[in-house]
């Protein structure tokens, strides 16, 4: 297969200062890739709290099981992330192959294999070779650096066709915070928490209780809400890490009204990663939002949206670019909530193409058909039944999507 | 778009011999299709009876609100079926199209409108001029005939690209009845009840709550196990008659021993009608048997067949001959249901890839590949936990079905 062309939705890498007490180093531990690098390490001061969602999956990574038992004590001190081999399916082998890296790179770092974190993607069922993973360390080590933010995104990389990273500030009080996030992911992508690999540290100093409520309620905002093709990760993981550098006032056990700004920072930092993951949906031509109103409630607005933006006929006629509204119909009608075909209304691009069970009378479809010709696609569903709401991303679906995923490991 | 290629999965149309008690004609009303017979009409004898299964959509077509009305007095005497347009999210002005179309026939037959079962397949969201399809009826009225089946099976195609119809005889005691069906669907096939359009008939002399409970157990096991793109029509319809003609000794109101073979014969055509329907999948190459055992119920079962049927990640795997175990391994993970990583066991072409966790010692993928390059698939998934089984059948994901689905209406 030749390359991946990156997507036509792609977004620059931001600007990625520093973040107190907090260093990386990238690297090519040749796990699988060759010509490119596929190992990261951070490391975290002493006194840095953790919070993390992960997948739902019956069926999760090593490393996914790895994290939930040590985030126990809400402390970090260090997270390793390769890229090339997920770790996924391999059995007491692959626990082994955890324990041995976080072994190794706690060494290095001058803490606990519990203070460690780790994160792998990539192909399923192969045996991690760790021993190439342990290899490279001491060298990443060797040059950790407070710069090391791109390259780190570079180095999470799988069919990403451009590096995710987003960077925010906020105030707590009279200080200045600053949170910065990376995230990969192109394909396999239905998040049920958060999506294939995301790290986001910020500098404020939070007790990990609060920094784990501040992160489930960002994430089912927005890592939750998007969708590439319906198939949640074994290895999803979103980690988020405070190293209590910043010159804060001491922030209430219960967050509250001091919170307030750095809540509106990180949920932007979120939605920003969750949204470029879709803008590199695997063959994405066109990103696609969808707001669902009129609901009986905010979860069943979310289940409708998903079974919208999940549904095949719907993303392959956005890519044919045929403003087919009948197949949303179809798709809110099987998602299973409650809906009246005589109440439903639906919209593209802001013209309301079928309003309480029928088309539109007089309905011109002209400014819809420019609308869809576009990068972005913007479908309104309005239930009539309550007040629930959700908005929900997603990406068409193409030959591109065929082609990846039809020779991704040959 | 060029004319779609008939499906390398498709059957020959079988013979099949008149139904007594059953007359058909089909013929070209011109409601979207040029050059071809779009619209059905059957008769029934007097004292036929009638089940059928439905859409589970909470949108559904006005034909499929139309036939849940008029079932419940448990009879019939007509049938009248067109396609290129589903009478679906038409509002008001769709009943009152049935409600015409049904006057029309009823005329024509001699009988009542609510004897009268109709079903429309095709675009959503535009009106169905009824007006062409009651002006063409008389016509068909006069050309009824008892070898109409073949015509019938054409008439109600939309992007099928073959005919489908299954034929059975069963004895009930002494008297040997025929069971014959016709089906069509190609997308939008994820039945949640019966795939968009099936019917079925037999000149058995049962009465219609019994017709109803062995329609609804064999469809349970055909049609609801399969899959094409995980996307439920607005339209499903289902309908068994029953016209009573043949010389069978009176049915028990319970059913029983005395049905056991024609059980049998009524399972082996939905079956065969519901896998005609996945053969002609839009874009299928390869018919896809996914067996699950070990679940800790059917239930649970059915539902990991079917995470594994709609994942896309696997279907396009298969479309590119690729025994990728790693992404069926995924989607039992994403299924919601009880499953154990080191238990789990996964076999393609009766090959055991993966065993209680992990892939199995000195595993030879030569006789796997082989295998999926053919046009019939076969994956075994053993979840280790109990003794619940299922069988579920679906087809890969190819870019023909993107060129099918991005261009459908223009």
């Amino acid at each position: 297969m030749p390359p991946i062309p990156v997507s036509p939705l792609a977004t620059p890498l931001p600007e990625l200062p520093p973040l107190a007490g907090m260093r990386m180093a990238a690297g090519a531990a040749g796990i699988r890739y060759q010509g490119r690098t596929d190992l990261l390490l951070a490391e975290f001061a002493p006194g840095t709290t953790v919070a993390g969602v992960y997948t739902q999956s019956k069926c999760p990574g090593a490393p996914v099981t790895w994290c939930q038992a040590v985030q126990k004590s809400g402390k970090a001190r260090g997270l390793v992330v390769n890229a090339g081999n997920a770790n996924v399916f391999t059995g007491k082998a692959g626990d082994l192959a955890c324990k041995r890296s976080a072994e190794a790179a706690a060494k290095l770092l001058g803490c606990k294999p519990k203070e460690m974190f780790l994160a792998s993607t990539g192909v399923i069922g192969q045996q991690l070779p760790d021993e190439k993973l342990t290899a490279a360390l001491p060298g990443l080590h060797g040059k950790l650096s407070a710069d090391g933010w791109a390259d780190a995104a570079r180095a999470i990389m799988t069919t990403d066709t451009f590096p995710k990273a987003s960077t925010r500030t906020a105030m707590i009080g009279d200080a200045e915070v600053r949170i910065t996030g990376i995230a990969k992911g192109s394909g396999m992508i239905a998040p049920d928490m958060a999506t294939m690999l995301a790290f986001v540290a910020t500098d404020a100093k939070l007790p990990a209780s609060l920094l784990q409520k501040l992160l489930s309620k960002g994430t089912a905002a927005s890592f939750n809400c998007t969708t590439v093709d319906s198939d949640t990760s074994t290895s999803d993981t979103l980690l988020l890490f405070a190293t209590g550098q910043a010159k804060h006032a001491r922030v209430p056990e219960a967050g509250g009204a001091m919170l307030r700004d750095f809540r509106r920072a990180l949920n932007e930092v979120l939605l920003d990663l969750a949204l470029m993951v879709v803008r590199d949906g695997e063959g994405a031509q066109k990103l696609i939002r969808i707001d669902v109103a009129g609901a009986v409630s905010a979860k069943s607005a979310r289940r409708i949206g998903m079974a919208v933006g999940n549904s095949p006929l719907v993303k392959t006629a956005i890519a044919g670019e045929d403003a087919n509204w009948g197949r949303i119909v179809m798709a809110i009608g099987k998602a299973g909530e409650p809906a009246d075909r005589d109440l439903l209304s639906v919209a593209m691009g802001g013209v309301w193409m079928a309003r309480q069970g029928g088309v539109v009378d007089g309905y011109d479809e002209a400014p819809v058909n420019a609308h869809i010709k576009g990068r972005e696609v913007h479908i309104a569903v309005d239930l009539g039944l309550g007040t629930g709401r959700a908005t929900v991303w997603t990406c068409d679906l193409t030959h591109g999507y065929i082609d990846i995923n039809g020779s991704y490991r040959s």
